[in-house]
C-alpha cells in the first residue's frame, strides 16, 4: 500500500473507463499498467472468467471457481485501476457518461469489451428450452439439467419418457458444440457408467446438429472430417446439413424429423451484447458495433469497441470470436491509448494474427490447425491440454485444472457431478 | 457388473428403505453391505455433503464440490443399494409405505436420518434475513451476500450504509458460530484486504453473539476462555450473554442495543426435519423424535430414527448432534438389521462414544478436547487439519481440500470468491 496511488492524484489524470473484464477489457486494463491514466474497469460479475473450459463445467469435470478469478485479485497490485461491480445500463455519448446501476460513471476515453450472447435467428422463445453456454450460471445449470435427466430416468418407470429424458441434443457444430457433443458421450459412457441400477447410461443417445455442411467450419476439411470420425467413435449421431425449425420443452424439429429429448443445448448463433444499442452507433447482423481500422468508433475516437462486441476487418477478413482475437485487441488498444497519453504517434491499424484453432472431441482426441501444420489425435489433445492450462489465469488455477484432468484421466471420474442451485432444492 | 446382484434376486429379500443420505443413513447403509437385503436410499440431493466443513463454503475458502461427493459414486460397488433421488412428503405407518413426490415405496424396515434444519425459536421470519448454513446452496448464498457487502462498501458513497455493509453478525457460540466468526475476520483482514481502492476491508467489523455465558458451551471452560481469547485476537467482537431480541435487513437488536449490519447469520438453534411429524411419534422440544434404547420407535420396531432427527439418551445424557455420534448411530443400525436378518441376537443397547471436541478459530489457532488432553493453539489447529482431511469421503476430496489449506496457508488467498447464481445475475 506504499506504491504511489495515481488514483489519488486526481481528476487532472485521464479517466479511462473499461466495460467487461473478458478477455479484452482485461488485456486492454493490463496493457495499461504503467499509463499516466485513471483506470475504472466495470463488470457486473466479480471474477475473470476463463470461458474456452465452461463446457467442462457444463459437464462435471471443474468447478466455477477452478476457472474464475476474482477480477480484483488480477489487478490487486496495478494500483491505477479501480474495479467497480455493476450493470451497465447505457452510454450518454455526448456527455461522455455511463450509466452504472443508480450512477453514472464520466470518462475521458471508453473501451467497451461487454462480449456476446447467444443469437437464436429470431426464435427468442427457444432460449428457455435450449440455453446456451456463456456464464457460469448457464453452465451450472446445464449441468444440473443433464445429471437430473439421468435422475429422473432412473426413477421412472414411463419408457417413452425415459428415453426422451437419455437424449441429449447439442445445436450448432462449432468448437463449442463439438466439445459439449463430447464432453457428454464420456459422461454418460465412462463417468456415469456404473453409478445406476435400472438405467444403463451408455445407452443415452447424444446428437449434435449442425446446419452447415461439415463440423468446425473454420477449420479445414481434412480436421472437420477427424472430429466427424472421432465423435462418431464416441457414439454421438452426427446430422450435418440439418437446420432445427423448433425447439420445445419436448425436443427438437429438423424438419419433419423430431427428436424428442429433455436437454438441448444452444451452441449455433452469437449475438452481441446490447452495447452497439447503448452506442447507438453502426452494427453488423449479428449486432456487433462497426469500428475503424483503430477499433474506435468513427468520429468518436475516444470510444473504442473490442473482443466479440466489435466487428472488425484485418486484412480484408473478419477477425473471429475467439479468445487470441480479443486479447490482441484488447493489448492494441492499449498501445493507441499509450501512445495518446504520451503524444506520440498512434500505432497502425489493428492487425489480426491467426496463432491456430483447437478443438478437443474426447480422451485422446483433439484437432489442431496451425495453418500448415495440422494435428489431431493424441499429439493434439496434449497441446490442447498444455495450451488451455497456460493461459488459465494464477497458478492456483492452473495447479487445480491440471490436477482435475490427470485425475479424470486416471480413474474416469467426473470432480463436480453436483446438483444444486435454487432450482433444485425449494427450501 | 459381474457381481450378483441381489436386486435381482426379487422381492424375497427383505426391502431396507432408508432416508437421508447424511453421515447416519450413509454409514448404516454402508454397514448392510454383506447383508441379505435390498436397499433404497433416498436423499433430495444427489451428493453427500460433508458438513463440517460448509463454513468454508460460505467463506469462499472451498469450492462446493470439494466437500460433496456423488452418493452413486460412493456406492458404485455396493450392489445390494439402489440410490433414488426424490423428495420424501410423508410415511404411512400402516400401509409401510413412504411417499417420495409422486411415488409411493414400500419398506420392511425403515431408517429415517432426515437431519435438522437451524431453528428459530418461534421467529421463523428471521430466516430470510439471517440465513443459516445447512446446506450447499446456504453456504453459496452466505458467501454471494459477504462478497456482495464488501463490494457494495466500494461503491457507495453513503458513510453510514457502508458501515452498516462492513458490519458481519453471527448469532450463535457454538463450534459453527465460531468458526464462521474467524474466517469472516480472516477474509475480511487477510484475503481482501489489499483488492479495493475505496474501502480497507480490514476495518470491517465482525461481531459474534451469543447468548449463553460463554462461547463452546459443550468444551470446558478454559478452551471457551481461549476460544474467545483467540477470536478477540482476530478482531472479532465477541458478545456473551446477550439474546437476539429483533432480526430485520436493517441489522440486529439485542434488547436496547441496535447493530446496523446487511450480513447476519443464524448459527444459533437447531430443529431436526418434519421426520417425528412424518411418523406421528413422540418428539422433544426441537422436534426430535424420541426413541428407544435401540433407536427404534416404542412399539414399531421396523422403524429406527437416527443422527440430528433422532432424541437418544446414552449413559442418562443426550446424545449430541454431532458427525460422530450420527455415524454411530448408522453403524449401530446397521448391527441390529443385520442380526435380524440373520436371526441372531440384536446387540446391547446403543451407547455413545465421545470422541472429542474440535473447533477452529483461523490461521493456528483452535481448540480441542478429549478428556483429559485438551489442546489449544498450533497443535490443536493442525489436529483439526488432519482429521477433517481424513474423515472427508474420497481420495479426490482429501487431496483437493489438503491442497486448498496449504495454499491458503502460503498465500493468505481464498480459492472460491465468486459471487454466483441467478440472485445477482439476472439474466
Amino acid at each position: 500500500m506504499k506504491e504511489p496511488n495515481p488514483v489519488a492524484e486526481g481528476n487532472a489524470l485521464p479517466h479511462v473507463v473499461i466495460l467487461g473484464a473478458g478477455f479484452a477489457g482485461l488485456t486492454a486494463a493490463q496493457g495499461l499498467a504503467r499509463a499516466r491514466c485513471r483506470i475504472t474497469l466495470i463488470d457486473r460479475r466479480n471474477y475473470h472468467l476463463f470461458q474456452p473450459l465452461l463446457y467442462q463445467v457444463a459437464t462435471a469435470a471443474l468447478s466455477p471457481a477452478e476457472i474464475a478469478v476474482p477480477i480484483r485479485s488480477i489487478l490487486r497490485k496495478q494500483k491505477n485501476v479501480s474495479v467497480l461491480m455493476g450493470r451497465v445500463q447505457g452510454i450518454d455519448r455526448t456527455r461522455r457518461l455511463v450509466m452504472v446501476d443508480q450512477s453514472e460513471v464520466s470518462y475521458d476515453q471508453l473501451i467497451v469489451a461487454t462480449g456476446a450472447r447467444h443469437g437464436y435467428f429470431g426464435h427468442d422463445d427457444w432460449e428457455a428450452v435450449a440455453p446456451g453456454l456463456k456464464k457460469i450460471d448457464d453452465a451450472t445449470q446445464i449441468r444440473r439439467q443433464l445429471l437430473l435427466a439421468f435422475e429422473q430416468a432412473e426413477s421412472t418407470s414411463d419408457q417413452e419418457l425415459r428415453k426422451a429424458l437419455l437424449t441429449f441434443v447439442v445445436i450448432g457444430g462449432g468448437p463449442t458444440g463439438v466439445e459439449l457433443a463430447g464432453a457428454i458421450a464420456e459422461l454418460a459412457r465412462q463417468a456415469l457408467v456404473e453409478d445406476f441400477r435400472e438405467i444403463d447410461p451408455s445407452q443415452a443417445r447424444i446428437v449434435l446438429v449442425e446446419a452447415g455442411s461439415r463440423l468446425l467450419a473454420a477449420f479445414p476439411e481434412s480436421l472437420s472430417r477427424a472430429a466427424f470420425a472421432a465423435l462418431t467413435e464416441l457414439g454421438v449421431e452426427v446430422l450435418l446439413g440439418q437446420a432445427v425449425t423448433n425447439c420445445s420443452s419436448e425436443g427438437v424439429c429438423l424438419g419433419s424429423l423430431e427428436i424428442p429429448s429433455r436437454s438441448v443445448i444452444w451452441a449455433a448463433g452469437v449475438a452481441a451484447s446490447p452495447a452497439a444499442r447503448w452506442l447507438g452507433c453502426e452494427r453488423d447482423r449479428a449486432g456487433r458495433a462497426i469500428v475503424g481500422a483503430d477499433l474506435s468508433l468513427p468520429n468518436s475516437p475516444e470510444i473504442f469497441v473490442i473482443g466479440d462486441t466489435a466487428s472488425v476487418m484485418s486484412d480484408g477478413r473478419p477477425v473471429p470470436g475467439l479468445a487470441p482475437a480479443a486479447k490482441q485487441m484488447g493489448a492494441y488498444v492499449a498501445k493507441v491509448l499509450l501512445a495518446r497519453v504520451n503524444g506520440k504517434e498512434p500505432p497502425p491499424a489493428f492487425r489480426y494474427k491467426h496463432l491456430g484453432s483447437l478443438a478437443t472431441i474426447g480422451r485422446q482426441k483433439a484437432v489442431a490447425d496451425f495453418g500448415r501444420l495440422q494435428l489431431r489425435g493424441r499429439l493434439a489433445w496434449f497441446l490442447w491440454g498444455i495450451v488451455h492450462v497456460i493461459f488459465l489465469i494464477g497458478v492456483r488455477s492452473r495447479v487445480q485444472v491440471a490436477l482435475q484432468w490427470l485425475w479424470a484421466y486416471a480413474t474416469y471420474e467426473r470432480g463436480a457431478r453436483l446438483i444444486t442451485s435454487p432450482g433444485s432444492s425449494g427450501d
